[in-house]
């Protein structure tokens, strides 16, 4: 066993640290890391947060920690950030301050960067989620700070996602009604104190009552610390519950995490040989010479690359 | 001949626009409208504008297009709007409704939505600059209203970039200095009226100044009017004086996307192999009970794929 692993499975936190930061990074370690890691994982269960900027995801889940301790997990918190490819860096100092000011020494928390391609996010959180499982957490809540297609592709990694709204972020119904309906487990209306908590909740549950699955719906506010516990309970309960589904629900994360892995060595290879290999790269000078039109020359160059 | 082809090249504007939709959409016809096309291609030059928002991208590109069109260019223009896949919509109206107070049928403008992964954009960017070139349109000037990677994404697709910065758009120093410099064949000081853009120009000039490239750097201003005809003939005078590498950066341009078709073609395969073949399904079997890592997997499935 490779000293790192040894250290993170001994509850060592610079090792988990260092491991989550290899496989973020998608370092060459991470292959040796993951595999000797992946027979220890499957005992973590994932919760996602997401919804709008301003909705409150970071200081509600501040205050979830302690709640869920509570309960008897083992929390460690994952915050997602889309890193701009221009500038580089990751804008989640601020945020992981925050969350340190717990001092809490039983909590592991991390901001993760996704760097390049959107597809990249899934395979860094997949594997930085099977560390903190190795490493004994049992309950990874994972916060996105970006939005659109970032916040789709987290809710794809996780167990049950959350979805936050509030009064004072705007075209909430909008968003609500859009599709996002479609992805969470559990509403919360959160910064319920302040007005228009009432109406929204009451449009939430409108607009999801009509559902099949019936996702809970709750109100929160960390100010007056009303529905915290609750939804700490609300997750409880429900990662019980599904428990029956979450093998199949694993099998089909797996297959999916397969197709991307065998598409990315795929996509290598082929790279290399248009490059490299002459019989490829003449397809490019038909291309050039206008000759051949694209969709016809990668289906040509397709056919010949599969057994 | 198919008629929407047939109608395009005739210049019928309604052609166009439904072939643009077409390709923009990624619609089964796409294929048939490319690979009638293709041959036709390869006379027009694009130009992307790229930068913050509120740098006034439309604004400029709309003056730009008389000043284009005095130096003999048939121009189009191709407004490319992030959609976010949660709306589903696209923001582009407002913009197209102002750049058409031109009122000039001379000039062809279309928004195009960016939808699915990031690299959906240049698939679609890349076939609608194809249909409008065969159209006669010899000059097609891109503009991004997102920002980071699609930004970055279109300048791959284009002939030449022009970037544009205002001051009384924050992190200006900071976005030239992060990597934007790296994109950039002239970059311009727009809104050059207000307070602030002798230093930012200067900024920009310094920042610039080292690197081997020496792009051009230009004051406009739509308000005064100032600069605009200076920025079409720099334009102008660039993409003659680079038309040597054109062919160069074709070829490349050409392998990267013969390179993604071949990659789409084959996640196809893979992801019906693994779901559909028994052969490949066993491994998820294998990954679900922890009995191979998922690279050791990856690399399996694909060895057994290539010939």
């Amino acid at each position: 066993m490779i000293p790192i692993v040894k250290g993170l499975i001994e509850g060592d936190r610079r090792s988990l640290a260092k491991a989550i930061s290899i496989v973020d990074n998608r370092e060459p370690e991470s292959r040796e890391i993951i595999r000797e890691i992946f027979g220890r994982t499957g005992k973590a269960k994932t919760v996602g947060f997401t919804g709008p900027g301003g909705a409150g995801k970071s200081s509600l889940v501040g205050r979830l920690i302690p709640e869920c301790q509570a309960l008897g997990y083992k929390v460690a918190v994952l915050a997602v950030d889309p890193t701009s490819p221009i500038t580089g860096g990751a804008i989640l100092g601020d945020r992981i301050r925050m969350l340190g000011n717990l001092g809490d020494e039983k909590v592991f928390m991390r901001s993760m960067a996704s760097r390049g391609a959107v597809g990249g996010v899934s395979k860094s959180l997949r594997n930085a989620i099977r560390v903190l499982d190795a490493a004994g957490y049992n309950l990874i809540l994972v916060e996105s700070v970006g939005a659109g297609q970032l916040e789709i592709e987290i809710t794809k990694v996780v167990d049950l996602t959350v979805v936050l709204f509030t009064p004072n972020t705007g075209d909430n119904v909008q968003a609500v009604k859009a599709g996002l309906t479609e992805v969470g487990d559990i509403y919360v209306v959160n910064k319920a104190d302040i007005d228009g908590a009432g109406p929204l909740y009451n449009t939430i549950v409108d607009l999801i009552g009509d559902t099949e699955r019936k996702p809970a719906v709750l109100k929160t506010s960390v100010k007056t610390g009303r529905g915290i516990k609750e939804l700490a309970q609300t997750i409880d309960k429900l990662l019980k519950e599904k428990s029956i589904n979450y093998k199949d629900r694993e099998r089909k994360m797996l297959e999916e995490e397969l197709k991307v892995m065998v598409s990315d060595i795929v996509e290598q290879k082929v790279a290399v040989m248009l490059s490299e290999n002459k019989k490829y790269s003449a397809f490019v000078d038909k291309l050039a010479r206008k000759e051949i039109d694209p969709y016809m020359a990668a289906e040509q160059v397709a056919a010949s690359l599969f057994k």
